[in-house]
């Protein structure tokens, strides 16, 4: 059974091009002090030159975009197949105008990349979502016959409104059509102001280990408080990061439901699918969560048959020291190996005969 | 073995007069279309006209207040003890003038409710966290000198700036050295704008499902973070609602801080207490998750022997329908009864052996 990994990123050419173009984030630049070592700079508020531990982004070399360096390091981690995807923040800061032609022009460049190396690669496409709607849904008809992809990624902003904005129904309707899965990926995380005032000294610890889970999980229940898997009910969302939090929080979010007297008053407690229910049966969940303890509650949650591992989240997450393994894919694997101790079927499928099943590779 | 509800919340008499006497969140007040129906409005921003569906807060009753229907509460509930803690925002909306002398009324308020019926309650105390320190760490050594007071339920604000504060330490001190624990319970949440526009529709549930355990998630990464319990390795910490999301983020969190180039560059990747090791020494957490999926999550970060019920958060929650039982509180029961089927041992310890151990009830 190949090794499958759902959560891995790239920068295509028209996309570091686009980057090095810009002034503001997401941006690619130098700073003087260090010419020759451009920095990545892409997270809100990330380049506040009041915030030194942040401001400078990360570096970004050619394992961000070098196809050669991906092929090597899915070699070196033991992964047969990489199922790509372009990176946060994708064209949301795209203007109405360019984002259309930006869009057609990325999804064939990382088609081209898929197609120079046949069963290694497969992707989730990138949708224009500041232009209007029918070149949106027509970006997802496109990508619906392309021979290596598999779905969109999107983040959680959607049309600018959220996941939970009508307006957003076609686009569900069209993936849902064509059988293409929604990756869906935070980006926006929390305002500054939840870390405190000390936030700064952590460096990206708290907009990365929580702003991030807790954006996926507001915009999964947006989803969910909307009736989107209603009106949608065959409509399949891979959550990134093992679902944020929310196998853990699933219990209280549906308590809440059920014990909230405006939500009944207007005879919503009732009459709708559970997140239970949707967690089994539209949502799969990645393995990008680092530890035995979420993954047993995320296979708890949404079954094991729904667990794709996606344990790299590669380029991101570098060893900070030279390593032969990225810690950071190990701990993932390991808590797999863990949690499944003495059921290799069941780890074999997250590692990758679900992600085959599920986005039928090799076909 | 008795059953223990360790998240259980009361409005003393001095509390309920404070509350009616105020005209901005948090306090009690009625409507001119029904004006024999108290309103309690403690959530901030939760009085804004502009959001209808939560802007009546919601109805106070004698659940809140009078003691005879919270033992009654218990009875029905196969409770034996609780231990009562002043609810949410407590005194942190108090002037620093007032703060000190609202404290002691109330703290010994809540020691004579307790005497009233012994062996049933306990109580964790409340602190003046406007007041200067000399007040606040003077209220902690009362505490520590009252018969049935077993720690302080805190929020996360702290003075004013979070409770990774260093200006906090001698709270922390004086708690460590009486051997009383913190009870860390949300009430901020997160800013409203994270829900996005349609939040109002969705009545309470986005900040009290998702906005309160990230807020005590936060709080605690930060606590973590700073270097809280390396300064004071024996501070104890009751986290409400199972952590909030800390069971299943931890292993991100660890991950995030191992991959900091700042912390890094700063010596703080190393040399320091892990997540987990916090998570099996200094943390306890209830069993208000209302899941079977977070029950394990959490008996997997702590370990069974550091999990308490609290399974009631009473007052709040109440069945929307006529009901026996409260639908809140069996979900809790049930999610024990499943989580450990077939060892009686580990439930009744959740169940109230835990509380009775680490609170060290009838003594």
């Amino acid at each position: 059974m190949p090794i499958v990994d759902v959560h891995t990123h790239i920068y295509p050419p028209t996309y570091v091009d686009l980057l090095r173009s810009r002034k503001t984030a997401p941006y690619i630049r130098t700073f003087p002090d260090a010419p020759d070592s451009p920095r990545l700079i892409i997270l809100p508020g990330e380049d506040d030159p009041s915030t030194p531990s942040t401001s400078r982004g990360r570096p970004i070399g050619p394992e961000y975009f070098d196809m050669a360096q991906k092929i090597a390091f899915m070699d070196q981690h033991k992964i047969d197949t990489s199922v790509i995807s372009l990176a946060n923040p994708w064209l949301d800061f795209l203007s109405a105008e360019e984002a259309g032609e930006v869009a057609r022009r990325i999804n064939g460049d990382v088609e081209k990349i898929c197609a120079a190396y046949p069963g290694r690669l497969y992707a989730f496409g990138t949708l224009p979502l500041s232009a209007d709607m029918e070149t949106i849904v027509g970006e997802v008809k496109r990508l619906g016959g392309m021979k290596y992809m598999r779905g969109v990624i999107i983040g959680t902003s959607g049309l600018g409104k959220g996941l939970d904005d009508e307006a957003l129904d076609p686009v569900y309707a069209a993936l849902e059509e064509s059988g293409q899965l929604i990756f869906l990926h935070p980006h926006y995380g929390l305002p500054a102001s939840v870390y405190g005032p000390r936030a700064s000294e952590y460096g990206h610890v708290l907009p990365l280990a929580l702003g991030f889970p807790l954006e996926t999980t507001i915009a999964v229940a947006r989803m969910l408080l909307s009736g989107v898997w209603d009106r949608f009910k065959k409509l399949n969302v891979l959550l990134a990061h093992s679902g944020g939090t929310l196998p853990f929080l699933a219990g209280r979010i549906e308590s809440c439901i059920q014990h909230d007297g405006y939500l009944k008053k207007l005879g919503k407690t009732k009459n709708r699918r559970h997140v239970w229910d949707i967690l089994k049966t539209n949502i799969y969940l990645d393995a990008v969560i680092y530890s035995e303890v979420g993954l047993k509650a995320a296979v708890d949650a949404s079954g094991a048959d729904r667990l794709l591992f996606a344990g790299t989240d590669h380029p991101f997450f570098p060893p900070l020291e030279e390593a032969k393994e990225w810690h950071s894919v190990s701990t993932n694997y390991s808590a797999i190996s863990k949690a499944f101790e003495g059921d290799g079927d069941l780890a074999r499928g997250v590692l990758g005969g679900n992600a085959v099943r599920i986005l039928r590779l090799g076909e």
